[in-house]
């Protein structure tokens, strides 16, 4: 790189020309910062004619000629989905050349394999924009708080989710409402179950997990539920009760297991999480030093996702300049990621809101409270409303295991008075 | 550093002491992360008698030695004070020995001095620690949005003052109450000028100042207002508005120079900083492409100050391993800070909260209104309340420049109506 860091781009959607933009608006100062100057080499786009009028000199329609393209240096991989750019990004650490994506599909699924290749052929790989955006989260999890142990990472880091949960929550309206809103104002896609069924936040739950605790965890590891069964009704018992609900994405680890979940769930109104509010994403971790820390920002959007891959460009610079990818005794270490196993959800300790329509008779919360006595799941609070035939009955648990809350919620259902189990929602964060 | 990196210590009063305790009990994980073991080489202490019983094998009271040991990779700083740090990490460097440093005076009075040491002999400085304790700040600043752009920096930098402020908000307690209350507990020192004066934040400042725009800002350059002043009265009346009152740290550039300040302000109770409670830290950046971004933790104690320092010395370990410090040309334009002009606080553009204590009679709304009027000062909202003899009149500005302000105020202690000039506080990040 004799008059700068060429930069392959595959992709040029709105984050990929946001990356172009900054690179040349703010060319001088990442020069500086990146101790070299860094010049856009080829793009691969599939439709030549659509990015035809946007000034890239060296415009392809063939991604491969970008991985193999001699003068790249570094290749920033903006095209999303697993395939084809799992044998894209495969191809360029090969032959020893570094990445930087935004993909977290990609991460989530295959950041292992990814990991190791880089090692073995000593390339970079950066993927600081694959999880919350803008936000710097992957960085100060592996720099940062490498000397620190972290016990537990708190994530809101959907934002579609976020915007309709503060929707419902603020203008007490339905789901439905809430998600048609999120979609007029292009926070939701035409069809949103990526994002409301919790996928989204799976894969980026795996990716943090994966490196908080030095294990391999992929997003089919992920315990998911998503918002769909949240109801007003929940967000107002909630609201009344002190706590917000929020999707949260969980990593722990506990008896030498690391767990990951996703699921909505009662958050304290007073904790640091309750008060991120519209399409904003936070991730809250838990460091055993360190104590609580929280990192907040936008989660999306072409800028905040493109600052975060010229973030890790120049990162990659540094490195290159340096003489060397990261030192070979870490990459060995790297390359053979600690065999942490991956927990059973059902051993997650969990603490849960349960909202039962009952018969309104004697004897009721009687054979209720028996069957969480059947499991030892204790209750730490009962709210009941008589509505003439039916009553709602909300139970608050202290601490469980996620497995007797299922087996208490199956024996529940099989009580003649127990008309239906209306929601089940998680406590995290404390108490109220 | 056959086997293994040898740390020199310098201090081991709380901090240094949790750092040999992560240094310990972290030992393998640190391993694996930094690519290397680390060994606690040389420890030099005031007092030997002290510090006899903590095992440590080389405990010297000559920190010279420690600078100066052939065998030592990499100096800790934590001893804190300008003097003799100053001295010992200027004689570390420049035999190429990089430093870690957890101290805030040393780096806001002489950071870019030191900065040019490093880069000159190749060693590495870094101070993570010496801003918001454990919470990472100055790597994500200098390497996450290296390819952005900031446009100002907001920060709660100092727990003392917030943890007062925080009590004083919502147990309606005098100023002097919730100092002693933050004594008791630990949080204030028994002379707590330093925090309540404003020069911890201040020193706080300059160093996000420096770094956000590569600028070279002191603590001396930065505008500084303490706490003493803010009253359960100005409390009351933000709450009322739906503001809180927090001791901000800002640094800002416009016009081509680079403003810092640490004052009070009122922060919109949505604001996320608005949430940040009792001793907690948080700084929030305003980035061009990445947007809003917060970051929030304990910005002190001897573990999460620990913890940064631990981080540091990964990344310390890692450019080492990596055969080299940064890379030359960074190197060089590090060394040459851009010289970035500091700007006058009288061209800051504020937004202002006036109290007034009027005589309560004709006129005098007509006369203050004038005394704003001369200098364009334009009012945003007007509150009185009567008192038989006086009145409290209530000003809050729109957005004006600081200089104005100052004359509009020397201009009402002028005016016959206006018994004092009650409280001036600004407003910052928005509307409430």
């Amino acid at each position: 790189m004799p008059d700068g860091l060429v930069v392959g781009l595959l992709g040029h959607g709105t984050v990929g020309a946001g990356v172009v933009r900054l690179l040349r608006e703010h060319a001088d100062q990442i020069a500086v910062r990146a101790g070299v100057p860094m010049r856009l080499g080829p793009v691969a786009v599939r439709d030549l004619a659509r990015h035809s009028g946007a000034g890239l000199p060296r415009l392809t329609d063939d991604p491969r000629a970008v991985v193999a393209a001699e003068d790249v240096d570094v290749v920033v991989e903006v095209m999303g989905g697993v395939d084809p750019a799992r044998a894209l990004v495969t191809s360029a650490l090969q032959r020893g050349c570094s990445v930087v994506t935004a993909n977290k599909a990609l991460i989530a699924r295959h950041g292992a394999q990814l990991r190791a290749l880089a090692a073995a052929s000593g390339a970079r790989l950066e993927y600081e924009a694959a999880v919350a955006g803008g936000v710097p989260i992957i960085k100060p999890l592996r720099e940062s708080l490498a000397g620190d142990r972290v016990r537990r990472v708190l994530g809101i880091l959907n934002g579609t989710t976020n915007y309709i949960l503060t929707r419902m929550s603020e203008d007490a309206g339905s789901f439905a409402d809430a998600l048609a809103d999120a979609q007029r104002l292009g926070y939701a896609e035409a069809d949103p179950s990526a994002d409301v069924e919790g996928h989204d936040a799976a894969q980026k739950a795996a990716i943090l997990a994966s490196l908080a605790f030095d294990a391999t965890v992929t997003d089919a590891d992920v315990y998911r539920e998503g918002i769909t069964g949240v109801t007003t009704t929940d967000i107002a018992h909630a609201a009344r009760m002190g706590y917000v609900v929020k999707l949260l994405a969980i990593a722990e680890q506990a008896d030498g297991r690391v767990g990951a979940r996703v699921h909505p769930a009662l958050v304290p109104a007073s904790h640091p999480l309750a008060a991120v509010r519209d399409a904003y994403n936070a991730v809250f971790v838990e460091g055993e030093a360190a104590g609580s820390l929280m990192f907040y920002g936008r989660g999306a959007g072409a800028m905040p996702t493109a600052s975060a891959v010229v973030g890790d460009l120049v990162t990659v610079a540094r490195a290159l300049l340096a003489g060397e990818a990261p030192p070979k005794t870490l990459l060995r270490a790297r390359a053979e990621p600690a065999q942490v196993p991956v927990a059973d959800v059902a051993t997650a300790v969990v603490q849960a809101y349960v909202l039962l329509d009952v018969a309104d008779e004697p004897g009721v919360l009687a054979a209720v409270a028996g069957a969480f006595g059947e499991r030892s799941v204790s209750i730490r609070s009962v709210w009941q409303e008589g509505r003439g035939e039916t009553a709602q009955l909300l139970l608050i648990t202290h601490a469980t295991l996620e497995g007797d809350l299922r087996a208490t919620l199956d024996r529940l259902r099989t009580l003649p008075t127990v008309r239906d189990v209306a929601s089940v929602l998680r406590v995290e964060g404390g108490e109220a």
